[in-house]
């Protein structure tokens, strides 16, 4: 079968590689039918994410259809469509009895990571039961594949964690596709303010078609005095940080009112000053985290009912054979205008 | 009457003030019976708290006797005993409509901060209905005082916002009165371990006896290899830190196992670095804040029953005309071996 495989810092290709096998007897192989790439997949052809040996098929979303199940699976048979979650999980660890899914003893984050992954014709799933979702037939199929990594991550790591409340103001700082995910899902709870902010100003027009009320340009001004222009000195209920570098952090910290919620969703490659010396007395709750996939099954749910219609997100659609030119375009997300990019398989 | 008054940074004396008087409808004057000194007022007397301005006395905790009340009071009278809580609030503002009564909009902590304070004979208290607390006649009254702040400081900030659940495995870094306070309540929760983390050895001694499982002197060598030691390389469910500065964060964020809960408690007058390029990953969930006494009421009825005995913590008593000999003990506590000090009126 043809694979995407990640070759060292800077360098991948699609090249043929044996198809995958059932090794346990949870496992399921699944027949890819559409994937798409993740933001964490350019850190790691970077060369940010040092586990992530060179060899390895990256990819840990997707949806396809069930090829072959190990003698232990009960929920699926071949033929069977299912949607692909980023986390695999055994359901039976402390850490899954407590619904951290994320930090599985035998799973996690592992598909395009510690083990192959989605951007691939075939992949192996390991605790498939728990680890795979039922697609009803007539889902929005691109819309399905959001569920596996971005939907659940801005709803779960955003919404949830900052604590969305009808009546609040929320501040999303990063116009990106979690970001987007969150402005989305964050209309669950009816806030009363949406505010996105970013340096793109394409991306901040786009958003006002998804939902946001507010948005503010952070490169032709101060981002924080522009928010408590919005919404008054005291600073937004929830300030939810959707792109993982010091200067994002620090707009959300500084934005906070009594009791708001700071929820950290993007991914940090370095430390971050904390103004504690400031923040200590004003009641304030920091969250940061891997997602747990415990929400996907509501949130197919509302994809289903077109409550959710994440499909909006994709900007870009290749072949699985263009794969390499599907990496350019979304690596070169602002210039080529791309928020999501879905691959189709055969 | 008396009241021991701050004349600017580095500089307090025991003086004669004008009594209090009754300036709003719903302010409390009450005679002091007892009170104490915090480690908030030798921030205060060092200079670090620029809003206290020479004149003012100091103080927020205390119980007393009701001397007078305004016109619209409607839950106190002369003669009454009451608890001074060190928040004053309204409870009918927005932020109190939260429970964020630290963040009440005409109170939160002012007293011997922004009004005059608990220091003195006597004391002005607004908002008395909402910022006193009736105490049984046969309360014990030096355990009492530690309901103004430093059991519900702990209780809140450090043990509620923490998380503390049966089975959890939780550091608390500082084994000062707020260490203790912490310590004393989360044994409600019925944590595994309760390790307690400080320099000074007699304290953690000290600690043992008041219920904590391990300790760990943290100027012997390294703390976050001892808890692990403890607890295993996950780290432990809850870290509370209750000291204030970079080095004890620093633990804290570094014994957090995936999923915890690090509750600072300290008051900070620095920035911290945050190792979010670590945690981010981690599920974990930091939260800081002013107490805001919403568990008084609960925490009072433990006292009355003895399953809270926090006048153990109290190691000098003082009469009120040797205030300035109370602070030079309380001032040196590791070398007086002081904990808690309880300043007697009358």
């Amino acid at each position: 079968m043809k694979a995407l495989v990640f070759k060292g810092p800077g360098q991948k290709d699609l090249v043929d590689c044996p198809m995958p096998v059932i090794k346990e007897s949870t496992d399921v192989i699944v027949k890819m039918v559409k994937s798409t790439i993740c933001g964490t997949d350019l850190h790691i052809l970077k060369g940010d994410v040092p586990e992530v040996t060179p060899g390895r098929i990256l990819g840990h979303e997707g949806i396809g259809i069930v090829e072959e199940v190990g003698s232990s699976v009960i929920s699926f048979k071949k033929g069977d469509k299912v949607l692909i979650s980023c986390i695999t999980s055994c359901g039976k660890c402390s850490n899954c009895k407590k619904q951290l899914y994320a930090h599985c003893s035998d799973g996690g984050w592992i598909l395009g990571h510690l083990i192959d992954g989605t951007q691939a014709e075939y992949v192996r799933i390991p605790h498939g039961d728990n680890s795979l979702y039922p697609l009803p037939p007539d889902i929005n199929e691109e819309g399905a594949v959001m569920l596996s990594d971005i939907l659940p991550t801005g709803f779960e790591i955003g919404v949830l964690n900052g604590k969305v409340s009808p009546g609040d103001t929320v501040a999303i700082v990063g116009a990106g596709p979690i970001g987007f995910a969150a402005l989305l899902t964050a209309q669950f709870f009816a806030p009363s303010k949406i505010i996105m902010i970013d340096v793109d100003q394409e991306r901040l027009e786009l958003s006002k078609s998804f939902g946001a009320t507010d948005i503010i340009n952070s490169g032709a001004g101060n981002a924080v005095e522009a928010v408590k222009k919005i919404v008054g000195e005291q600073g937004v209920d929830v300030a939810i940080e959707a792109v993982g570098i010091p200067a994002t952090f620090d707009i959300c910290q500084k934005i906070l009112k009594p009791g708001a919620h700071l929820a950290n969703v993007g991914v940090h490659g370095k430390p971050v000053e904390l103004h504690i010396e400031e923040l200590w007395i004003r009641n304030v709750t920091i969250t940061m985290g891997l997602v747990c996939t415990n929400t996907t099954p509501m949130l197919l749910k509302n994809v289903e009912s077109k409550r959710l219609q994440p499909e909006k997100l994709i900007t870009h659609r290749f072949d699985f054979k263009d794969m390499i030119r599907a990496y350019e375009v979304f690596g070169n997300a602002a210039k080529e205008k791309a928020l999501k990019v879905i691959i189709n398989f055969n």
